[in-house]
């Protein structure tokens, strides 16, 4: 304490080397993560709140105090940079989808989940544009071009449904909760290259052939990108002995390599968001089984926690962004125009997904025989509601698109952005905080799905057993009673689960002894631990 | 492959939100990390390599490629910025040395550990500022000011003990290993509170007192850092119960609170560092034995491969910025002056470290009576060469000082910026490469300290067994035959043993009661493994 005299004053000493407006930016920035990490915790049994809601609420009053503190002039603390967003944010939340992935849900409803992720969000991109398209002329909107209506389409059709998934269990409804999930992952991942593809095209002429160069496009992105994914993960890791006594090699490996596929996909103009979102599944199908104990453990909690803190990071960065007073000044609305340009939103969101939803699923289940595979309307109900809350995602492409906008008018620029963050703002928290006893309330009489999905997994490890030629004891019963259908029939009565066997086979056959992992072989009674795994 | 006609230029296509610019440098970078792991991991056997020498040739082998793509004009991929250093590479760095500090040893030989790491620091400052100052004169380096000679022995203390760690054995030598591990990290702490203390000082007018604020100045900052870090961590995590259930919460608020630490330090004009260290001790002493088993293997391979990661980085980046074009023209020296000043530091490098290793390991050997406890003169050797490498910390100091400089020379600083660089390449390259072959000659007589070390464990645990009234039977023997020596004469017979146990009582009476933590008794046979803990 005698030496306080002879320091120099504060400003002095922290500018050393770093500036004191970043360390105070960072450090109120660091302590709301923490307290939204506890209060987040804390309110977990809170039928009303979860995370994402605590963040937000979180950061819209430090957004407030932040405005009184600097009296009304600014609410920035950090900038939000697109940068730092799809550099260092997105990334990782997107491989953690893929990585934490219920695999073998997700194959065994393949091709449910791409119905309902590509083509549902397609659908939704299109009503969007076109409502928003016929609808902002009349509340008085009339500078944004035909690029700004698709891009409208294209940020409005990215959900979160990290909400919805928080309620469901896994158990107790395997085949919503794995829809859910998956569309969730595949539509964030559809949205972006919805987006990407608007973006490059150019709309000064427009006519049939535009449409067709759109959808040519996101095809292109979507195929080359997913190709790209699967073939650029770390295969060096396949050889079991490799790495086998350096943890800490094996993690950074695997880090680095999902992150530089990230970066080749960009680099090579396809959508690196796809390209991480299958590189983090096919990793966690091969190489995650090749790696030592820790490694595994250290992986599966590390991306976890690193998607976490970004989710978190994202949500608190919108609450405080909402009360920025510059965006509100730009846009010079007036409140009424504020709510019905808002109001749309959430009703072109609202029909949007109405839509897709209840058309594709009731599609769906003409295509199937058995009463357990179809999708009755409760959970057409949930799926619908699950995709209603709006996330990072859309608040990142609307910045990436309004922000730096060409247009004349920054009013209406201004007003998307502002427009967006209600949006976004209105369904977290209201929408957000009803599901929890929404869903409850729906699930109620809902245990059917359960048991008939059990009858499921006994049909398909038989249709395993029988193929592999394996001969477990107690299987043989099954044996019999199966070799009498032949893969032809089987084909026309349940085609998601044939594709998944022909899958299986491929993957027995010509992936694992390339890549190895462990494939589809049920684990041997005996064997480390199941909870130990992705399952 | 049809739509290749209807895709727009590549360039066109990536400025949706990124720009080609960053993420070729991010390729290139992120594919280098891989490349230095993979060839650091193929090399691990060989005896002249070590993954810091992979890094910084892989790094020179980059540099002078993008020199001849660029056709002279610049190898600079990333831009150097002394924010991404102090922000984000040093804290994990630095935190994880903490952390993953073998803690038992080091409390053992905490005088002994704290004597070479803060005073012999202070010395080698003083003798290569010292010797800067008379010597540059001579050579024709007139320009610097007195403040730069200091900045000089500040950051030219800053040792990087890497390479001689990886060749010690923690199991054959535990107290030549306990000692150049802890140095190396009290040794980054006080260089850079030291080259703090330097710049805040006014030196216009130097006199005794100056000197003495200097020494004020350095141990305000490293008494209250420290206090800061043991105060500031996740006492929250205390509660054993209270994230039971969720690792990933866990670990993101144990990191979060790391750095926030360290940003809080900072905030409070701080030495950061010290405080991240001291948190990442107390944090893996107490906190991490309250959290669930996959929270622990998960926070100790996750830090150890960020900072890995970290690390590598640094030396990839050294190695790539050796050929900066710009730097060396602005020095403007003749290879004469550049070789001259080169060789300059490296032999202040070397005398200032064996100045105070062979008088401070003499002086602590007169101490001890014991023979096992004294410190051979092939161990003195060791511990003085494993100081010799110069590494990350160094260049990013050297940047600070001189790459923004006040002084009206900025052709001298430049100087200073490459003589840094030469310095820290040469000992890195030749020093380093030699430390496997050499360590491994000098050690291989050396089995002595090993046998004598298990005696000490014998008798430290006697001690503590004895104090703790604790009655497991195997003890039973060893207590009749301590209880007969008093506390006061253990104290004057073994001073260090002495205050590692009084430690311990308070530890156990005092800290673990309010933090919890295992504390220092020793684990239950049958408890869980001992190789998931930091032993």
């Amino acid at each position: 304490m005698l030496n306080i005299a002879m320091l120099p004053s504060p400003l002095d000493f922290s500018t050393s080397y770093l500036s004191t407006s970043t360390i105070v930016a960072l450090c109120v920035f660091f302590g709301l993560l923490c307290s939204c990490i506890i209060v987040g915790h804390l309110l977990e049994e809170n039928r009303w709140a979860n995370e994402s809601i605590t963040a937000l609420l979180l950061g819209l009053c430090s957004g407030v105090v932040v405005l009184l503190v600097t009296k009304f002039r600014s609410t920035k603390i950090l900038i939000f940079s697109e940068d730092l967003f799809f550099l260092y944010l997105l990334p990782p939340i997107i491989f953690n989808a893929g990585f934490q992935d219920k695999k073998k849900q997700f194959f065994r409803n393949f091709i449910t989940i791409l119905l309902f992720g590509v083509l549902g969000t397609v659908i939704s991109f299109c009503l969007i544009s076109l409502g928003a398209f016929l609808l902002f002329t009349r509340i008085g909107i009339t500078n944004l071009g035909i690029k700004d209506h698709l891009a409208i389409g294209a940020i409005l059709s990215a959900t979160d449904s990290v909400c919805t998934l928080q309620v469901l269990s896994q158990d107790e409804t395997p085949l919503l909760y794995s829809i859910v999930f998956g569309e969730g992952v595949v539509n964030d991942a559809t949205s972006i290259v919805l987006f990407n593809s608007v973006q490059t095209l150019n709309f000064s002429t427009m006519n049939a052939i535009t449409a067709l160069k759109l959808l040519g496009t996101f095809f292109y992105l979507f195929c080359t990108s997913t190709a790209l994914g699967i073939i650029l993960y770390a295969d060096l890791l396949y050889d079991d002995e490799f790495f086998r006594h350096s943890t800490d090699r094996e993690v950074a490996l695997m880090m680095l390599m999902a992150y530089l596929s990230y970066m080749i996909a960009e680099l090579l103009n396809l959508s690196g968001i796809l390209t991480i979102f299958f590189c983090g599944i096919v990793m966690s199908h091969y190489t995650w089984h090749n790696v030592t104990g820790s490694s595994r453990t250290t992986t599966k909690h590390a991306f976890a926690t690193i998607s976490f803190i970004a989710e978190t990071f994202i949500f608190l960065y919108v609450g405080m962004d909402a009360f920025d007073v510059d965006k509100w000044k730009t846009s010079k609305a007036s409140i009424g125009t504020s709510v019905a340009v808002s109001s749309t939103l959430i009703a072109l969101v609202l029909i949007g997904r109405a839509a897709f939803v209840f058309s594709i699923a009731n599609i769906t289940n003409c295509t199937k025989t058995r009463e357990s595979a179809k999708i009755e309307f409760r959970s057409q109900f949930i799926i619908w509601w699950a995709g209603l809350m709006r996330g990072a995602v859309t608040i990142a492409l609307s910045y990436n698109q309004f922000s730096k906008s060409e247009i004349a008018s920054t009013e209406d620029s201004a007003l998307m952005i502002t427009s967006t963050i209600i949006l976004v703002l209105f369904s977290t928290v209201v929408f957000g905080s009803i599901t929890k006893p929404l869903i409850e309330a729906v699930k109620l009489r809902q245990s059917k799905p359960a048991i008939s999905d059990s009858t499921d997994n006994q049909e398909d490890l038989r249709l395993l057993f029988l193929e592999s030629n394996c001969s477990i004891n107690q299987t043989n019963h099954h044996e019999s009673q199966s070799r009498r259908r032949s893969s032809l029939s089987l084909m026309i009565r349940h085609p998601t689960t044939t594709v998944h066997y022909f899958w299986r086979k491929f993957d027995d056959k010509f992936m694992r002894p390339v890549f190895g992992g462990r494939g589809f072989i049920p684990a041997v009674p005996g064997s480390p631990p199941a909870e130990e795994e992705i399952s």
